[in-house]
């Protein structure tokens, strides 16, 4: 299987037992467009590395609206999905495939050992962990400071009005809302992500008017 | 610095050499009631461990708005302070100590040595940061959801009444409310971190009916 060797950034590090383990162990899914991939705790297949495709690792409200925590890309590695291997994460999260979506599974207890063993599958485990904690901060303080995507969102809207095109860069459209450039690009890819705009060099173009309003009218949560 | 030995729970795994630059380096200081720990990215003093007292970890809302993440006590570990040495973690918390609080500071340059060549202290610096996740994801389920932690303090003052008391378990609350145990004894917690409550067996005090007042009218909001 040669995407162990590809995208598994500690793969070079590993002894060859180790390799062994992984190829023996490894195997190879497809998850259709829309397929659940994990429903809380229970489910528990083991790690995820996408080949193809797009995951969506998102959470429910008690209104049923579900809000994305983050969206899994080819190379991206799901760790959540093999959580039960982790005594320290208590909480569910429901893994969709957005599309059509090839992955690799490596089974829990398979990954489990290794980082237990291999202080480079540690350390990278370690800094996957840290960057989700980063992704649910900042969706976290968007929730809690609802005010930014709102007002983002009602100046896209307003600016493109029917063309449904915005000619601005990030820096411009910061200047306007008085936000620094950073907030604003992660913000459009947010939206971007959620299928609301597509942005391309200096241009914002609106996807769903729909979507963008509500975020407008409602804001993230 | 017997804390050292004592508080990190991978000494026993570490060489003599990863001993001695441990107390070489580290350092004991001391925060008053209330003095902010850390202010932002740029400020970056390093992995705290706390000997005595307690440590607050939370974000501020637009509004002004403070929402506790979690807090550190004794032998807890504070890793965000070293969060400079993590090129994942991109937010800002605000730390804070509650009370008087003694911790030992390991300069984050050294720990990150550590956690690149201590597969304990690799594994370890994933458990925390897992654990911390754990934490974020329950705050902003909290949030999301935000009618159960209304319904829980407008429970509390309606039972309470005058006597501010309540002899309920967890479990009977968690009846009442259509809820489960372990929901109803971590928002429990909650309230009690945040000096709302306080919890013995089979008792809630109301400590500060007015904030509880506040939860049950705004939520964590």
């Amino acid at each position: 299987m040669t995407e162990l060797e590809a995208y598994l950034p500690f793969w070079g590090k590993l002894i060859p037992g180790q390799r062994e383990q992984l190829r023996a162990s490894a195997v190879r899914r497809v998850f259709e467009k829309g397929d659940n991939v994990r429903r809380g705790p229970e489910h528990c297949i083991g790690l995820l590395m996408v080949c193809s495709g797009q995951l969506r690792v998102y959470i429910t409200s008690d209104s049923g609206r579900e809000v994305t925590l983050y969206r899994l890309f080819e190379r991206d590695i799901c760790l959540l999905s093999a959580s039960c291997m982790m005594p320290n994460i208590q909480f569910e999260v429901s893994v969709q495939a957005w599309e059509r979506t090839e992955v690799v599974v490596i089974p829990a207890a398979v990954y489990q050992e290794l980082a237990k063993t291999s202080l480079p599958v540690a350390a990278y485990t370690s800094d996957l962990m840290a960057a989700r904690l980063s992704d649910v901060m900042w969706l976290l303080d968007q929730v809690m400071n609802k005010s930014f995507d709102s007002r983002l969102a009602a100046f896209l809207l307003e600016e493109a009005g029917e063309s449904m095109v915005l000619q601005r860069t990030h820096e411009e459209i910061a200047r306007y809302l008085g936000s620094a450039r950073e907030v604003v690009t992660r913000m459009l890819r947010y939206f971007q992500d959620e299928g609301a705009v597509s942005l391309s060099r200096g241009v914002v173009h609106i996807r769903d008017a729909a979507l963008l309003k509500r975020y407008a009218r409602e804001s993230l949560r």
